[in-house]
């Protein structure tokens, strides 16, 4: 055994959260793409059975009230707020995360008033958050102006309605600084919104203590809901008031089943909701997030780093240098929960890992993408896939 | 027995579609509610099933490939297709009916250019669709005017961009005059909308021999998707080029895994994706439309019109008469596939009715709606809800 295999054996029994492991379905595979879409938690398919046969086929709509599904969205938006610092009655579940976007950035935009007329949008943002920021710009008459999220502090200013940033770059695993960000966006008087798909259950986020305005984001990466399980969206409560969302679909009504024409929008959280929810994507996410009881994120965070620490050393170890790149900041207070390889033939050398069972992914053009979920990955993992790297590239 | 009991047993003997009933979950329960939330098809539960431990617990992030995860929003939209007489290729799945409307009203006036600057909307419309409208005549610098469908033709003219109309009113139960109102719209220059919430899988739609511009439907009544299904999109493919998305995510780039920062639309009805589909929800209705293996629609409407023809029959038999108004018009060319009756206390009524095992639903502030959904509704399920109606406000 290697100096680096038995240290890593040494790190998985000192490993706090080892047990979480076992609440996972999970085989012989090293799986590194826990923040494209994680994995099975095992109480997961039980709970979609019940949905299904019990709640759907024997109560049918009696469920809506009997089984809450009615209030899924903001019953699951008060589980999630813990792992993001948000107190409860401020996030709901539900739609993608794009249409959140949309709402949080339309909704920010009306509340900077109509004197800002620019949009901040971060230039390396995963394409989807840009595509319908420009959209929310085109929609409420602003301009939509890209700019790296290190040069936002320079670019802010009177004309600033709001910001959209993204937490940790989906490409890069770079973690921006959410507190000095905010607090930047809130001295020029603009609005913050922040994109949380690459962090929230990978390290804290703190949306309450930091003062952030509106958030959106996924969760089928480290909250490991399902595929396409619906994202959610936080606005922070004192802004709850003047949330003017431009989906008001009827379940944001004050009052949904009084059938009325003309629309009154819900107070609080509420307000988020648009249409029916999709019950079965909803509650499998439910019964997913109950992994969670017990967990600190703080010590998630510090097996993250300790992963992905340990994964830049063994690739050092490993792999030839020069071979390949690491586009991820050393330092912790800028790195997320991956780790990012610029590689030469990436898609090629990626399709060779997932055949010796270290699956990752491949980000065009050339960029191979590692992602370390605390819960479920250990340090055996990291050893064997870096070490699997290097075979691959020799 | 009574004589419409003999009836109904006849009925029943020489229905084409009674096999249907087997391939769904039922109880003892007479179940007149399938226009709010089908019954679970029995297919449905298994492939569940396979979804979360196979294609999600096993093959994971695989799958999006290799259980066809990423083409699912236009595979479910062509097994649509025929229900609402559409080609393949014109019907995408995904997101809630409201998000639909919004896309489809927004795509709509921005077809009809700056010119025209009013969109007309059903003034009788399931509330959601007039909050929406209203948000994107906002959006679009348009004014909105609700209109009773039978006004329409009267309120088009030069300044009409576009048009939102029910093809059946969710609370009367009255089928409006799809083809007559398309070409009045198309005669003033406008673009139609139809929301199918209430007809699609009850009746022939006819979407491409009526001309249809866009539509949008909820799956999870007649089509027995699950509660909160997705909704579709039509965007009838002579319009697909023109079809500007007021939320263009990247699931509707034209090379959605190219992350490029500039959007650019896929071509055909791809371009009403926005964000990542909800995998659970969107392959439950996939299997649920299965039952529709070799059901001619036609049969379905025949069906439908027999059994709310003998609803009426039979309450007009047993109940006493003043105690209920029928709202939903007596000629098979005015009536869906629901039958609303006025009542007082008709909250009250409605929960006695469920107590007796009967199951419609109450809309406020004094409709009783009961739903004959062919696939699965049968006259003895008929006779008996008249019977039990009848015997709760005697």
């Amino acid at each position: 055994m290697s100096e680096l295999a038995m240290r890593a054996e040494k790190l998985d029994a000192a490993d706090e959260l080892a047990d979480k492991r076992g609440e996972f379905v999970l085989d012989d595979v090293a799986y590194l793409d826990g923040n494209s879409l994680g994995a099975l938690a095992a109480v997961v398919p039980g709970r979609v059975e019940d949905v299904v046969r019990r709640q759907w086929g024997e109560l049918r709509i009696r469920s809506w009230e009997e089984s809450g599904w009615w209030t899924a969205p903001e019953r699951i938006g008060d589980r999630i707020a813990p792992l993001v610092g948000a107190a409860p009655g401020q996030i709901v579940v539900g739609d993608s995360t794009s249409v959140n976007v949309f709402k949080a950035l339309v909704g920010a935009v009306r509340m900077a008033g109509e004197g800002r007329d620019e949009i901040l949008v971060d230039a390396t943002t995963f394409p989807t958050d840009g595509y319908i920021a420009e959209s929310a710009a085109r929609m409420t008459g602003r301009t939509l102006r890209p700019v790296a999220p290190a040069q936002v502090p320079d670019a802010l200013g009177d004309r600033t309605a709001a910001v959209l940033l993204n937490h940790v770059d989906y490409r890069t695993g770079r973690l921006h600084d959410l507190p000095a960000l905010t607090a930047a966006v809130h001295e020029a008087g603009a609005y913050a919104v922040w994109d949380l798909c690459h962090s929230a259950g990978a390290l804290p986020v703190g949306l309450d203590e930091h003062g952030v305005d509106l958030a959106v984001g996924c969760t089928y990466k480290y909250l490991n809901g399902g595929p396409g399980s619906p994202a959610y969206l936080y606005v922070r409560r004192g802004l709850q008031d003047r949330f003017d969302s431009p989906l008001p679909g009827w379940n944001s009504h004050a009052e949904p089943f009084g059938m009325r024409s003309g629309y009154e929008p819900a107070p609080g959280a509420l307000r988020g909701r648009v249409g029916t929810p999709d019950i079965l994507s909803m509650l499998a996410l439910e019964a997913a997030l109950e992994v969670w009881d017990g967990v600190r994120i703080e010590a998630v965070r510090a097996k993250s780093l300790a992963l992905t620490d340990f994964f830049l050393q063994c690739v050092a170890a490993y792999v030839p240098e020069g071979r390949v790149e690491c586009l991820t900041p050393v330092p912790h207070a800028e790195r997320g929960s991956q780790i990012a390889l610029r590689c030469d033939d990436a898609g090629e050398v990626m399709k060779r890992l997932v055949e010796r069972g270290v699956v990752g992914d491949f980000r065009a053009p050339d960029v191979l993408r590692f992602g370390f979920t605390p819960l479920y990955v250990g340090f055996a993992d990291v050893e064997r896939a870096a070490r699997v790297l290097a075979g691959t590239l020799a």
